[in-house]
């Protein structure tokens, strides 16, 4: 592992580091936020995962998330989006290939040999972070924006016991019945629609749900509500009796002016799982 | 004036304006954030000038400024760094020329037809915010960056009664006495040094001081120290007796890292001086 720069950060680390990974089979690029208490042994991380075209970077300097997580004594990581590079597959649309992971192992060409997202953040990374840093396996939560709060959620449905709680902003609700989904399930999973389940909030929900709580935010000025389909979600949570909130913000957007004011309460809400039961 | 884009950000509004510039003679960008209080009426406002390379949008997205103002009710905005577009001079450094503007009226060709954004930022863009914003123009005060905190302090002692409190983030202290200056002052004003004295804070400081309170931060392992002279204006401020603080930030470099670490601190610093005396 490399590291590719380390900034002072509310009194903690900002790093950036590269590794070689094999469920990717090529390098990827992380951000890592080690809060002031990482210095004297391990703390509790929340994974925070990007959205369309996004990579490791976009929520590190956007996002506002370190003040908080300082605060509250929590390491961030903010993985990429996507294997990238010479040789890993590509398409010319912004919402798919590099950039546009969707949090799945691809089982189609030509995606197969790279695009393993999913293997990569629910046991590469992990163990990685594990290794090398002073990380608390036993406390981790999960959020994410858009494709990342799609990914959020189904890591935490589909790994219980792994994430004590999970968060989103406007995720991607119902991706088997939204373009943005449908898509990039097809690439990357071929056409049987019983591989997708699995990657679709809304259907998970109707299914398990989720052993902890769960809290959404979505804006009510989203550009694109029509395809990330909060509503399916809302009525998901409420149609399980889900132990969650799900919060439709006025006039926010699908921006990082919206992800940064709910910021401080998604980082309490986690804060609240990570700390409340050591 | 035109609205490049809005979004709901805290409670308030993030705007990005474009309008044609008289002073700079091209079409120049700022950014805008308003404070949910702004629906109800004027609020006072804090500037925020940027450093070498950066536009209106920098700050605008990494400073995490806008949670803090939105709760101290103040106005923020986020003035390009220079003129730009197809007619405008530039030069291949990255501290010259379009984004490299360095807050001065310039005298001297190819610069002097546009590069006035001491005019600019003194005169023109106040007068626009307060004729098309509920901005209270009685209310000011002014923060800046690298470049920008030399901006900011250069303006605020030069313009007594302007504002009410200046602050700076690891600020060019000391131009006339740096390769961080006496490149641009030349360029820009010409090689009679007595035209320079206005634009250089140690000077500023030592010749006259602020009326009112003054804090600066400084990031102890900033990879440009030698080029900012903070141990100039440190001295300056101490032998005036200015009221006022100098910190240096033991571990912080001169990113927005840096800049977020510390927002809070200076926006409730210039909320005192704003709020305090109605």
């Amino acid at each position: 592992m490399e590291t590719v720069s380390e900034n002072r950060c509310f009194g903690g680390t900002q790093g950036v580091y590269r590794h070689s990974s094999d469920a990717c089979g090529c390098d990827m690029t992380f951000g890592l936020f080690l809060p002031p208490e990482a210095a004297h042994g391990e703390v509790p991380v929340l994974w925070y995962l990007s959205g369309l075209t996004c990579t490791h970077e976009n929520a590190m300097t956007k996002a506002a998330a370190q003040g908080w997580a300082a605060e509250a004594g929590i390491a961030l990581v903010f993985p990429d989006t996507s294997p990238r590079g010479e040789g890993v597959a590509n398409d010319d649309a912004y919402d798919l290939g590099q950039g546009a992971g969707f949090y799945v192992n691809a089982t189609q060409d030509p995606w197969a040999p790279h695009f393993r997202m999913w293997d990569y953040i629910a046991e590469e990374l992990p163990a990685l972070l594990a290794k090398e840093f002073p990380i608390d396996a036993d406390r981790q939560a999960i959020t994410g924006h858009s494709m990342g709060g799609h990914g959020a959620l189904t890591l935490a449905m589909n790994l219980p016991g792994r994430f004590r709680s999970v968060s989103a902003f406007a995720p991607i609700a119902n991706p088997t019945a939204s373009d943005w989904g449908r898509k990039q399930l097809s690439a990357y999973l071929g056409d049987d629609e019983t591989q997708w389940a699995k990657h679709d909030s809304t259907l998970l929900m109707r299914e398990k749900g989720f052993d902890g709580p769960v809290l959404i935010d979505q804006g009510a000025s989203d550009q694109f509500l029509d395809l990330l389909k909060p509503e399916a979600l809302s009525h998901a949570m409420a149609e399980r009796r889900q132990d969650g909130t799900f919060r439709m913000q006025k006039g926010y957007d699908h921006s990082y002016f919206f992800v940064s004011t709910f910021m401080e309460e998604h980082i309490a809400f986690h804060a609240e799982s990570l700390y409340g039961n050591i």
